[in-house]
């Protein structure tokens, strides 16, 4: 069913260019620097559930676009936050989900599913309805088999590295697991200090005894937390990690003194953290996170702007994640300007900036990344890692930051049987940019060939640091 | 003059594709949820006016691009609020647009009117300075015949229904006029109480008396008010409105309490409204209306972030409406959310948003409209309603929402003549659009021909509860 | 290399209707209304220095994009403010830049650079690395012989008018020696009176005291600095300007009586000017250009929206203009307003609007210039004066403005060797934009003939006053 030029443009002469340049681009493994795998899946590599429970309930772009036309969350079997009953059976799931398959033509999440059940499960008609109990029978059947575990899947699919993303906190035991198992995929931890960071999550207090307790010290003071993400960031980057992650309301950016963070700190401690400080706080630790990767070299990510848990009624019965985030406009420019001043200039920072505004594609973005040396653009976030999203990003990016300022591209995903599928969409959307690109004689047929393997594989992993 | 691949990708194989969609497109009859049509114009059926007060003078589209080369307002026959002298005759004012005909290349104005004149009228050249009154009298001499009456105009377009826009304190004296006089075309009225609602108004004061008059009491309460607004919607439901519609600066949103609700009702009483009392009184407000479509099941539409009467000179000696709105930076993320939370997961309430602002699309409207089961976006409006604003919608929207999400097309004009047009070219380019997924092979040529069925008759029959 | 079809679609059909407009375009002389060319360049006729000075060094495109990947400012021999050491050796910078001249592909620096290679110096190979010093030396061989020199050049390249841009004190003693000298090419000076307004500059009181000197009176008073400035104005419009131009952060437009002026203005006499007094007396300003405009018919530029000298490491070492400015989202709907309801409506006025926020094309800019008679767009600035952001330009702002009200195109380069290219790579953009219309037939070829011909003379000429 999958057309072997699909996503191409339609024009004979962009088309032909874009599969030779597409087939320098599959010839590659995957390095997947940025997602949301669970390492206790390949440390443990049972086999996965069933197919509803593997592919629909995890997956918030389906389960919103589910729930947008009016299916209950219940009915799709999401875990209730009281434990009250919801759908058990996935093969009536499932059912539900071809019922609504329609829903997902023209969008990523219908391009990635129909890619992953012909390409991983063999799957060779479309999910309808009428198909529904079939195709749930033949993915339930290869589930069964060990060449479906998780460790075969990651070989299957040619995974070169892949980075989880694990609390400041997180014991990294599953990675651990791995590397003792003898097996030799590379999965490395990513450090994600958020929770740590936010004065305003209701349990702050709570991570920073974790904190205290791991790094055998009482956080009693601005100085010690400090040490203490210093140390945790030394286990990480032992435990394999070459990159720190971040998420903040905005990309706001201001540097506290010593004295004025010790004040917020025991404020914050004490439980009385003004709204005021939360801010001044967040913006003054993601400098101190560019501060500390100067000194050890892990590459910082930030992922600003979304307004996550908008929905509330959905939030409190259901938790998190569950496609109920919305993005916000998002200023870069005055933002990023105290951090970039003092760090940007220094080629020992890596910094990655993800954005879900598009506006601030041509008019922040690119020419910051156009200048400052330790700014690298991540590829299109979420609602906009899709065909036309990630057109639009080459587009109005490239022609003010070239492609040698962006970092590849992220898989960004939990559902890790929809992997190959990602980056496959990817490739074929650069291929296509670049053919589009020659066909106009803006560069030529052997720069793109150049750029391609740029855009692939040689970008991600000089932006992650790993090589 | 009308090419019959008109609108259509140049690429052969997208080409032929969009031909047959368009094909499928083009034999339904259209449906026309949300338009500014005068109801008189059907109950009384008399024949139009010259072609210049048809075409040029009340279409705002129309003057401001001549205005804003200089042609003075009085030279178009625009009426001055001081009833000063403006040019009478039709013919000089239609000569004048032909002098400036060329002004609309490239603009959905003249993309209309070229379809207008030959489609309605038969017109076979184009309009220039030296066809003008040739093109002038041919208009004339169709407007003089019975079959281009309003009504068998109604027939001809094959218009299955058409909703005006009315005041809350609107008789609706044209709309029971046509239901009596036995003609079958269905024309509905739409309730739209902005005057009612905006504190700020200058004659907010005498529609409140108006609304006491027509409910029989005296509105001297929030809880009158309230009740007074219930009865006129029951009164459009029952004349057949299937929706109301709401304009607003910004799409602020914020519950007041009844007490709060009353203080603010009193100063607007007393002639003292505060500004901030007429933004807490607009967000409530909203709220309420989201309310009551839940009650009575009235579709509501929001429209908003037109910076309206810009130009206070041209105001002041025209009135409103002449091309002086100019749309603002509109923020919905945080500003609906109020509302998104309190009734945005019923599936009651439907809900079209409208935007001026392209910059949501992706954003914020698709996200919003992906998750919340109440939400549907309406087509590109007023200036985006065009060949690449609406491309730009399909393009910007479908990857995170879906097509299902949005509501099929409004021709939202007082251009009677005008309205075939306006949906043969929203038809044109969701097939163009759909054709170019085809040639890409991101959707099949079945799933498209469903497709392109959703999106030019079932979408628009089902958001409007026209069925 | 250059492919006599770049730029244009590869849809063969639009291609060659492209072909056939650009053919119209290339006719046409160049007019270059807004830029940064010295006149002394012109005045003196010398010969231009070394390749790297003339290419690299000076260009902040090609230094910011070297600078973001890692090459030190000094060893491009960007000039230090202390005067410190930088690289000397023309060739050695001239090495770096062709090391790194991959990093331009698909940027409009990559086209204008390799289209000036070719057309201007006969070069025909790619600049790399292992080609540049035999590049180098073949245009050092190029600068040594007359015909290189800049007035050989100005008549090569056919420009048929050059204006530069000139602070409001700048004696224009250059532009009187090309007068002077008998030479016939058209420099004409421009107003740029940003220094003797902007109060919060640390050389406003000297650039005040000049004012004074070069007018014959102590500006003590308001009322004197406007006297002064209309009497520059003036004496500018002797020597040949057309226009004025004004940078400021924010659009933002304001009227002070003038009593408020004085005050202000003596503040800021005193050195005491507040942050508020330096946004009002800025906005207000604006307004006095406004006027000043409708009274002596030059043309006002406004080029609002860059965070100037954002990288204050960058700026304290090397000065301004190395790349380090920033853009800003910009709002014009409220902020034009005060401005526009003023002067807007008289077409005595033509305010020419820039903008580096591609969001307000279609939200704000069209519709704004769609309205108001004395107001039209300038091209793409910037980052935006590039194959794809032209693209983004005309498709965003036509079918809401038209193309009359466009200014037609502007280089606003100093890099005088780059000018013909420039022009090029903006001939073809309109000439495919329009191809692209004829074929989807949104306009007809002959109207494209007409459009090409406003898009590339036409509309400059009568905009800037030059005809």
């Amino acid at each position: 069913m999958l057309h072997v030029d699909r996503y191409f443009s339609p024009i004979p002469a962009v088309r032909d260019i874009a599969r030779e340049l597409y087939q320098l681009a599959a010839a590659y493994p995957l390095v997947c620097p940025h997602g949301h795998v669970d390492p206790k899946l390949l440390a443990l590599d049972e086999r996965f559930p069933d197919p509803a429970t593997l592919i629909v309930i995890p997956d918030h772009y389906v389960v919103r676009m589910l729930y947008s036309q009016g299916v209950p969350m219940e009915a799709l079997g999401i875990p209730r936050v009281d434990a009250g009953p919801t759908q058990s059976d996935p093969r009536r799931i499932w059912q539900l989900f071809g019922d609504h398959f329609h829903l997902f033509r023209g969008t990523p999440s219908g391009a990635w599913l129909s890619q992953e059940f012909e390409g991983v499960f063999g799957i060779s008609e479309p999910l309808t309805a009428a198909s529904a109990m079939r195709i749930y029978e033949q993915i339930e059947a290869c589930l069964a088999r060990p060449e479906f575990r998780p460790r075969a899947l990651f070989e299957r699919f040619r995974i070169e590295a892949l980075c989880t993303t694990d609390a400041a906190t997180d014991s990294l035991e599953w990675h651990r697991h791995i590397r003792q198992s003898g097996w030799t995929g590379a999965v490395r931890p990513t450090f994600r200090p958020d929770l740590a960071i936010n004065l305003r999550h209701p349990n702050w207090g709570a991570e920073i005894a974790r904190l205290g307790a791991q790094t055998g010290q009482d956080i009693a003071s601005y100085a010690r937390y400090i040490q203490a993400l210093e140390q945790r960031r030394h286990f990480f980057k032992q435990m394999g990690a070459t990159a720190t992650d971040h998420a903040a309301e905005t990309p706001f950016t201001a540097e506290l003194s010593s004295a004025e963070a010790e004040t917020v700190f025991q404020r914050a401690l004490a439980g009385r953290a003004t709204p005021d400080d939360v801010r001044l706080f967040t913006g003054h630790m993601l400098m101190e996170m560019a501060r500390m990767s100067v000194d050890d070299g892990l590459v910082m990510q930030l992922h600003p702007g979304s307004d996550r848990n908008h929905n509330q009624q959905v939030f409190e019965r259901f938790g998190p994640d569950r496609g109920c985030d919305i993005p916000l406009a998002t200023e870069y420019t005055r933002n990023l300007k105290p951090l970039l001043n003092k760090y940007g200039n220094d080629p020992q920072l890596t910094l990655v900036i993800f954005t879900l505004d598009e506006t601030t594609y041509s008019r922040e973005l690119a020419p910051l990344a156009g200048h400052y040396p330790a700014l690298r653009l991540g590829p299109p976030w979420w609602f906009h890692d899709s065909i036309e999203g990630m057109a639009r990003f080459r587009c109005q990016v490239t022609e003010t930051a070239g492609i040698y300022n962006t970092a590849g591209f992220n898989d960004d995903t939990r559902a890790f049987a929809s992997i190959p599928a990602r980056h496959d969409v990817a490739r074929r959307v650069d291929a296509n940019f670049l053919a589009d690109q020659v066909s106009r004689h803006i560069i030529s047929l052997d720069e793109a060939r150049e750029m391609i393997r740029a855009l692939t594989y040689e970008l991600v992993k000089k932006t992650y640091r790993l090589a």
